[in-house]
């Protein structure tokens, strides 16, 4: 029989999609469960059959009456913490506008730019909490966060500080990710290199000297940064122990998630035009691969990325929002999931793995984070829904019973 | 200067996106503005310039700041009230199962069919709730909901007493459309004519007598129901004096469209395969085109309703949800609006007459709703946006700061 008594708190009658490597089954379906939790971390995940009733005497007891446990959500690909919408562009966009006429009007991602280099810490606080809002609704207990609308020092080390200062509102861990190379900033153009120095030399320093930052990320493509760049990026990262994200073979081959993959990235995104090449140099590093259907959805691509490579390679994928206001201005991971079946073909099994277990190894935490077992962060949410397979079919209607942060039933 | 003294309430400073066919500036944009209701209707819409602010004294007053004011949101296609998840299904297409076998499974509508008929009136009433909250939360005050689930006498009735009834628990107008010919039941296999005779002669005389309907539909399609078939149904509906859609021209060209546009339709809907034959009709007819992109997206097809001929005849386009289980699990009316301009090149102008004005057409309320016009009824959203663009361009972030129902401020 087995001993709760140092447990802060149970959830009992449960059906757990555990997502655990252990699992043979499908999801990861452990039936009639229940789930211990103490400081913040799983002790138990056990069939109920093994409860002796009198063991839950004095126990803080959540009876879940046989619905749906699963790992909290993690959305593991964002650029959240911006300021100024977008709406315009798409607008003139869908009247006919080129895309000069738009960079004439001041759309494009100089645009966010301006606004993020003009708006105050709390003004860009204000703006990013609903996005943060809509996500954590859904039942998301971890987003990344980019950098990346500043690219100057001041402005990318205020979004960071943002991205931070957004866990210590909200029970939601954060990951913190500088891209500073997401586009060169107009101070800096013909000098791409010179901008790369900078971000090396001076700006990645003070961010990691404040605690700024988790990962380094690059957009790597004809339009952005060369592999070349890319790479001294990689190795300033791994110098100060950081992990590695990067944008890569979106819109063209620049073989920019093998480069990642050598200095081992924890995931390489996008990837529309990755090859075998590079799905095996991925594969080799533990490189996650994540998908970002909003982004392909919104711009209207029909390239897909190589799915079945993917998984005949066994390389992790991950699915996320992306949620930006250029390409992807949706706040809802439910979403994504749906796009990553519709438009992706992954199948309901893969979205939920892509955003869990996956996804957290795409953040360097899939040692405590993103499964139900015992020892890992007691992050999890109880659903509303007859199947895990729900949660990637439709999207809209509110599903979140109750929502765990730290082992603690969050109402946000 | 206005007069207000007979208002109940005022809105004040705001930018009215009036949607009034009265007006020639893009949304029907009227800034530094206000609006009066007494009531439940609109009284007044004025220019703020026009205002003695004594004439305020003693009013309830709204102050919103600048924000932006739009006509409710109306979700003018939905099936919204049924029973059971389809979610398995989905799954087992994305796991590459056949339609045989997802049949054999006891999938496809049939199976919402039998979990419809098996839930009580409670239970449908509980599980259509969240549905219509996710409508409401994101500003939609007026929804179309079709019964169809049941296919027999006792359950049509009872889905169509569920939809009435969501509108005695909810700030929301229901418009309810009898769609018995959704599929054949099992019961009349090879018998369709009889299920039509069951439907003129038996059903809808007692839904009719029951005050339960305000339209008919018919999904006329090659694996549906006749053009032959949909006349008669449509004859009975102008025998009943109540409003006709049909669902027309999405998977092949039945002329659906034309037909019931000759019987003074209210909407034609789906109408990928619609011909300039069918436009035509309808311009006649005044019948507006709703398009369904959340259909169109989930079964990913290919062939695009014919917008440039809808633009070009001046066919009123709606957008709907289509909110179903089978082809549209979404209950976003807003990621609809997104998808019509992405998917179908909507600019997000149409897109909101679409949900607005056109859509009010469509439920043959375009006299009463839909604009922001005197004797209008009082159903608005104050909005927290920075331009109505963003309602078609950003999802899942909440953006309603006021709903009004009513002349009523609304918190559902
Ligand atoms: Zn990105
Ligand atoms: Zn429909």
């Amino acid at each position: 029989m087995v001993d709760l008594s140092a447990c802060d708190r149970v959830w009992i009658n449960a059906t757990l999609a555990t997502q655990s490597i252990d699992s043979t089954e499908p999801y990861g379906v452990l039936n009639d469960a229940l789930i211990g939790v103490r400081e913040g971390r799983i002790t138990h995940i056990e069939s109920m059959s093994n409860l002796d009733v009198e063991a839950l005497q004095g126990l803080d007891v959540q009876d879940v009456q046989g619905r749906w446990i699963t790992p909290g959500l993690i959305d593991a690909h964002t650029h959240l913490v911006y300021s100024g919408s977008r709406a315009k562009e798409f607008e003139m966009r869908l009247q006919g506008a080129t895309y000069e006429e738009i960079a004439k009007a001041g759309g494009g991602i100089l645009s966010s730019v301006q606004h993020t280099r003009a708006a105050s810490f709390e003004q860009l606080l204000t703006e990013s909490v609903p996005r943060l809002q809509a996500l954590m609704a859904e039942g998301v207990t971890c987003v990344e966060i980019k950098s990346g609308y500043g690219l100057d020092l001041e402005t990318e080390l205020k979004l960071l500080r943002v991205a931070r200062h957004l866990a210590q509102l909200f029970p939601v861990r954060i990951s913190t990710t500088l891209l500073a190379a997401h586009a060169l900033p107009p101070e800096y153009k013909d000098r791409s290199d010179a901008y790369i120095d900078f971000i090396c030399d001076e700006l990645l320093p003070l961010a990691v000297a404040e605690g700024l930052v988790d990962a380094v990320d690059v957009f790597c493509e004809s339009i952005g940064f060369s592999a070349a760049q890319s790479e001294r990026l990689f190795q300033a990262a791994n110098r100060y122990g950081l992990g590695i994200h990067i944008h890569a073979e979106q819109l063209s081959q620049q073989h920019g998630a093998a480069l990642a993959a050598r200095y081992g990235a924890w995931s390489a995104d996008h990837l529309e035009w990755l090859d075998e090449e590079g799905v095996e140099a991925m594969k080799a590093a533990k490189t996650q691969a994540t998908l970002l259907p909003g982004a392909f959805y919104f711009l209207r691509e029909t390239r897909l990325p190589p799915i079945d490579l993917l998984r005949t390679h066994q390389v992790p994928m991950v699915v996320a929002t992306d949620l930006n206001p250029g390409t992807s201005p949706f706040a809802s991971l439910r979403l994504a999931m749906n796009m990553a079946c519709t438009l992706f073909r992954l199948t309901p099994e893969e979205a939920l793995a892509g955003v869990t277990r996956h996804a957290a190894s795409a953040l360097g935490m899939g040692e405590s984070l993103g499964q139900l077992r015992p020892g890992f962060l007691a992050d999890f949410v109880v659903w509303d829904v007859q199947h895990p397979a729900d949660l990637a079919y439709q999207c809209g209607v509110r599903a979140v019973y109750q929502r765990i942060f730290n082992g603690e039933i969050s109402h946000a």
